[in-house]
């Protein structure tokens, strides 16, 4: 069947939640939206292309920092409203410069810091 | 620093999106959402515990199918307004007997099934 990005399941306001995965350490590595043309965007380019809440703009991942995410692979899940994006990962995925956006883990109640900034 | 559910980011429902991660295999098995008493049963039991919009109602997964999660991990992102928990996956994560709900995969433009129920 020839995927057409706008029968996926986006919320009330268009949007539908990414998540990108290293294709190579499977490491998750953070979660962000896209809209429609976001994936369309995605697909074509094979530049994950997010869409900023914040900036209400699309978000070509590290197009200012050098941080890009190459797409190797896009995949939705059985609801149609998450994707789930692997990626070739270039430096670190968080605005902090850790690798990854999940640096803080729960244990034994407290907050633990997992990795540092690069 | 001590975890607090209350002091996380949830939506304009009271809710934040958990992706759940098998701990060994490292695969991305399902996306769902807690609200903040969820968070704190999750931790409290080891049981992995969602909200279910739909039914808006706890949700143990696998109470009712056998195909629960033990947790191993919960992790927060940067924003703290997306969770990560790592588990012990019992059975399929998704409700078509998948492992992982990220089944379909786009490829080439074509929509391309990657696992078959278990």
């Amino acid at each position: 069947m020839a995927f057409d990005a706008t029968t996926l399941t986006f919320n009330e306001k268009g949007l539908i939640p990414v998540i990108a995965q290293d294709a190579s350490s499977h490491e998750v590595l953070m979660m962000a939206w896209m809209n429609s043309e976001a994936v369309a965007r995605t697909l074509a380019t094979g530049k994950v292309t997010y869409w900023s809440r914040s900036r209400s703009a699309f978000w070509i991942k590290g197009e200012s920092s050098g941080n890009t995410q190459e797409l190797v692979e896009l995949r939705l899940d059985c609801d149609r409203d998450c994707l789930l994006v692997l990626v070739n990962q270039t430096g670190p995925a968080c605005h902090t410069n850790r690798r990854s956006c999940f640096y803080t883990a729960v244990q034994n109640g407290q907050e633990v810091e997992l990795m540092s900034p690069e």
